[in-house]
């Protein structure tokens, strides 16, 4: 039994326990976020990542704040609430799961206090909506599993690039949950993991995650993908989304637009898996996509050692828009979205239940 | 003045001194390689890298064993000298300088003895050749220069792979001389160095000597080229080559391959710049090319910390081939190699002397 299960993240009453994903593989340590504040910073800081564990982690941040506010009254509640939303949401920009989750928080906030619930009651209301927002989000995986499996090929050879895996969600994974719906329907998959420079989210979690649950797991260095595919060696790309536009362009880990143009120069099908919380009905195209740039020292060091020589610029964008013309399907918990995505994207969010092809 | 004369390696009379490029930028440290079998260990474990390095170092540790022989007779002199060949050919299987290096030592070490030289006399005509060697891979980096400078814009944004440079070479560099003639001529040029996992000679090493002669580099992860190229930063790419077959397919650092893809989908032009003695006539298509697979360490770890898991599987491939029909030009010594590459590498082998486009 595949479960991908992991401890990503997990609700208790004082506190949002999260693996510190910057010390896996070589140390399993977690971290206890007592605040609001302890939530955001974790998120910045990349404690946790990953666009639909982002989403979980801002909801359980927000639940926490107001159950340990102090605050008399709906209305004083109300206020810093609301800051703690602005304070969530200036923690990473590209993932719009996050801002979906704040603005789920936000209704439920609202439909509580309208109602008249007292601060208490509130805070109760919030912790349900994290949970269910964590639940929704692991079965969401399944869902997108279920979905994805069917486009993978029975000795199936896949590249993946980063983490969409149970680490990068509330559990089970997007991309990573793709195959290991594959492997419990009983095919034989093989997958490639692209290391992913600079934070190595494919070589520390991809294949540290897969590896537990026995998933054959080979990994690459990100430049050794163009000749591992001109090879023959891969029939299947699958990778995860942090913000997927109107028109289908989709905003991932830097790194996934060259996996896509290799993947058409050898004609090997390359898909996305997400949930539709990901998707961005209010963005035209990737160009509307805000690009987090980080740090220098992601780059230039490596531990405490300094590897690239003071006095070098660098250029350190975390993601990268691929074009929709790349992408063969979007994988979501509703069914896999084919071009036009202009019309299956809004198709699938509009839908709660289940299908097939869009 | 760009000098682009680093201490790469250097001849003395009883050792060959070569700067520990594994050890860049943070430290400069010296091996001094008292045997040729010294020599040959450096060049497998990296010490020294790049093609035209490796072959003068060959025929630099060729000239040390022949000197250091004591071998009474030419004969005895002989065998030893062959097994000294042996030794050095099987250090790295991939850059043909290395062959090329021993074939040319072979040759002037059959000539002096058919002379009747004595061991003594030998080994000084074999110091003289590997000199040779060294000074003439200078002279053809800073020719390899001065034509691929008129490839450069005024204010050209050149993107580059690996290293190769001074570090690469006897000095002065093909791809970084490329971009110092461009410097020397007065242009502006802007630098991207991909850092070239997992190596990080980019990071490292192109940045280190890049900055040292005060031109503007930026670092960014091999990944980041993909969205580089899109935004239209990069007007030219200029990479090195470890091996050109006679159809124009050139064999360098793993992840050139995607930047040459990468750089089609965005009309950039992509030249590669080697001397001859990087050509391989006798390899009719980059097929036929030895690409060396490395140990796994060099992905799992990073210096003593292990960042792949136990359990996973490793590819390590060191180079990749790019075909030829992705390359522009091929910058020779003796002028810019165009397409047909069946007709004009050729012709830049059998030339002595200097030309401009062929």
């Amino acid at each position: 039994m595949i479960c991908g299960m992991l401890p990503t993240i997990e609700w208790r009453d004082d506190a949002v326990v999260m693996v510190d994903q910057r010390k896996l593989p070589e140390q399993e340590t977690y971290v206890e976020c007592r605040s609001a504040r302890d939530v955001a910073r974790a998120i910045r800081n990349m404690v946790i990542r990953g666009a639909p564990a982002i989403g979980v982690a801002a909801a359980m941040g927000l639940a926490l704040g107001v159950r340990r506010s102090r605050a008399r009254g709906a209305v004083r509640l109300a206020a810093e609430f609301h800051g703690l939303c602005e304070l969530m949401a200036a923690s990473r920009p590209t993932a719009v799961n996050l801002f979906w989750a704040i603005d789920r928080m936000k209704a439920a906030f609202s439909e509580a206090a309208r109602a008249g619930r007292s601060p208490a009651e509130i805070a109760e209301v919030l912790v349900a909506a994290a949970r269910r927002i964590h639940d929704e989000d692991v079965a969401g995986c399944r869902a997108i599993g279920a979905h994805g499996a069917a486009v993978v090929p029975e000795a199936g050879r896949v590249l993946t690039h980063c983490n969409a895996g149970a680490l990068a969600t509330g559990g089970y994974g997007t991309a990573l949950g793709v195959i290991r719906a594959a492997v419990e329907h009983g095919k034989q998959v093989a997958v490639f993991a692209d290391e992913t420079r600079p934070f190595l989210q494919g070589a520390r979690l991809t294949a540290w995650e897969l590896l537990r649950d026995g998933i054959d797991t080979t990994v690459i260095a990100d430049g050794m993908a163009g000749p591992l595919l001109r090879e023959k060696r891969v029939d299947l790309v699958v990778v995860g989304a942090d913000r997927i536009a109107a028109n289908g362009d989709v905003a991932n880990k830097i790194g996934t637009y060259t996996v896509a143009v290799l993947a058409r120069e050898h004609d090997v099908p390359f898909y996305v898996a997400a949930p539709v919380s990901t998707i961005d009905l209010s963005v035209a195209s990737g160009d509307g996509i805000p690009i987090e740039e980080r740090g220098e020292r992601e780059l230039t060091h490596i531990g405490a050692k300094r590897m690239v020589p003071v006095g070098a610029g660098v250029w350190n964008p975390a993601f990268d828009v691929t074009p929709h013309a790349l992408i063969a399907g979007i994988i979501t918990e509703h069914g896999i979205c084919r071009p036009p995505y202009a019309e299956s994207l809004p198709a699938a969010c509009a839908q709660d239940g289940d299908g097939a092809e869009r």
